[in-house]
């Protein structure tokens, strides 16, 4: 199952993910702003699914833009110059559907840098060029995801009791996922015992996708509530902590899914290696520490309503924040397909992406 | 509104707490099974709460036991023994329901013990006696924790914003409530700026119970998911944590809802107070650590459903306690209806009940 489907010239496919693990439901975007919306609307979450989608969203947008230039009068002299006026008023519609994942405006700005390259250079065929790009930034993270695999499993211990949470699997990336991503090369490897995945709340991306995902590939997977963490922590029944990130920065301080934060204490408390397991294109080095992050907040119905049945004592306030920042302090190692950080902080992270400089490994 | 209706002999009625806050529907009980029953399921909950209900569960054991004895053949001679009998078997059937309340023991054998008094003294009429006991049990309760309000207000500081967790209010308790006592205490005494109730998945008694009772009360609540917690405490947006106990150690361990552990490291972790309040019939003196203290795991459906619906992929395994144990090095005072215990210990909570046998205070 690709839950992003997409060749250039046609629409971009999604599996719907709000509906899962239910119906295999896909939704259909022809337009850039079709795709913000189902970004806006969770049809597709997961930083690097996000940006990955977005990079179609900026391919569809220079289709658009095509479309119309064969149907109106645009003359070749403009055409460039309205080509990036288009390109970048749509990479605003996109970076403004969600705002802390990094990858999404990562991927718009790798679109927007392509398009000016092509014009500046002369390539010529903008649109196909747009096209190929996007197909790049999906096969890279495929690519990305199975090395970080690789890269995680050598901090597996053997006969893991993993604690996940949110879901950080193929569902949330161009496909076999981050800290998923791990787990599978850890089971492929026989040193997965047991993952723990916590529901995740209010979205419930562990107790719907990451529990699919597991019991779709025969791992061994208990579902827990998010405030049994605590409990089987000090029972001694999981032996790491391995999530992904929606921001990491150049500090090495980690935005991810809201609860992140508390799994992040505890295991310190309880003396339990936490690894963030996430690609390069999560990193925002122009970010020093959490504050430079912004922190969506969500709808309170997000809370108070489940399946559009409420849930909750709808008079109160709801404060519903959707991520939260675990300092590095807190984090054991940080796995990207590059490489582990170990202690991440301003130094490692930053010779990582300076080894990448000098050979893109 | 009364969540507990009990005249002498009437049935006992139920405000079904599972139905709150949609539906103000009683549930009305005959017999000591269906008390049994309605405990079990969660018609009503919360330590204190079920503590009283199963002293009403007793008296109703004991006017069944009169009523077969009128429409039997029973002879004077052997009544007293078959009425122990009768009282000893439906002391076990509700002392069963749910094992880690400790107050639903404690009523059991205070009723158990109450008529083993009027037999041994011949007060004669034991019927009247346990119903005029379940009635105290109520009473005392509902005194206590207007008590533990007061004392607990001692505790807070101006404008205090606090991080509550489940329901420990009227609805879990005879009536004022244990936590919620305390804030109700404090909002009186113009002490309280907000509390932020925690939706305490997965049964929502957060979400559902405490914003309810709050609102009623025009108490400022703001409602988050659990995993929440940690990012509010480290965006300094609570001064305290305050909740219930289900049952308390001789050492101070407090066994209460899943996720209060939780809680406690996080609350260390960011300097904040962790206050548990709760009567002296949550105390269990006999226990002395966490390991004494037996952990309820419930149905895998209370975290895979909701209102019936499936909420997450159903084929994982699911691990639900519903219970976890915080240790006293967590804590940094007890309240309750005889004063504040604080760093709890062996010594300040034997001493809480020395006290209470040298002056009834």
């Amino acid at each position: 199952m690709e839950h992003i489907q997409w060749d250039p010239g046609k629409p971009l496919r999604l599996l719907d993910q709000r509906r899962l693990p239910w119906e295999q439901v896909y939704v259909a975007c022809s337009t850039h702003r079709e795709v913000a919306s189902a970004i806006k609307n969770m049809v597709v979450r997961g930083a690097p699914a996000i940006g990955a989608v977005a990079a179609v969203g900026m391919a569809l947008a220079a289709a658009e833009f095509a479309r119309e230039e064969r149907e109106g009068a645009g003359g070749p002299e403009g055409e460039g110059r309205a080509l990036m006026d288009v390109l970048e008023e749509a990479g605003r519609c996109l970076k403004a559907s969600r705002p802390t994942a990094v990858n999404l405006a990562w991927a718009v700005d790798r679109m927007l840098a392509r398009a000016a390259r092509a014009r500046e250079e002369g390539e010529g065929d903008t649109l196909r060029l747009l096209q190929e790009e996007a197909r790049a930034v999906a096969a890279e993270d495929l690519a990305a995801n199975r090395r970080i695999g690789r890269h995680g499993l050598t901090l597996l211990p053997a006969g893991a009791r993993i604690l996940t949470y949110c879901n950080a699997g193929a569902l949330a990336t161009a496909g076999y996922g981050t800290a998923l991503g791990v787990i599978r090369a850890g089971h492929e490897a026989g040193r997965v015992r047991r993952v723990y995945a916590c529901e995740t709340r209010p979205y419930l991306q562990g107790a719907r996708l990451t529990a699919y995902e597991l019991c779709r590939e025969k791992i061994p997977v208990t579902l827990i509530t998010d405030n049994s963490a605590g409990y089987i922590m000090f029972n001694k029944m999981i032996d790491i902590v391995l999530l992904g990130a929606d921001r990491i920065t150049r500090q090495g301080f980690v935005a991810n899914k809201i609860g992140t934060y508390t799994l992040a204490v505890l295991a310190r408390e309880h003396k339990i290696p936490f690894f963030v397991a996430a690609p390069l294109s999560t990193f925002d080095l122009k970010a020093a520490d959490g504050r430079d992050i912004p922190i969506e907040e969500r709808e309170p119905r997000e809370v108070t309503r489940l399946a559009g049945k409420a849930i909750a004592c709808e008079e109160a306030e709801v404060f519903h924040p959707a991520f939260d920042i675990t300092p590095p302090s807190l984090i054991t190692a940080i796995i990207t397909e590059r490489g582990i950080v170990r202690d991440p902080g301003e130094e490692g992270i930053l010779a990582l992406f300076a080894e990448g400089r000098k050979s893109c490994s």
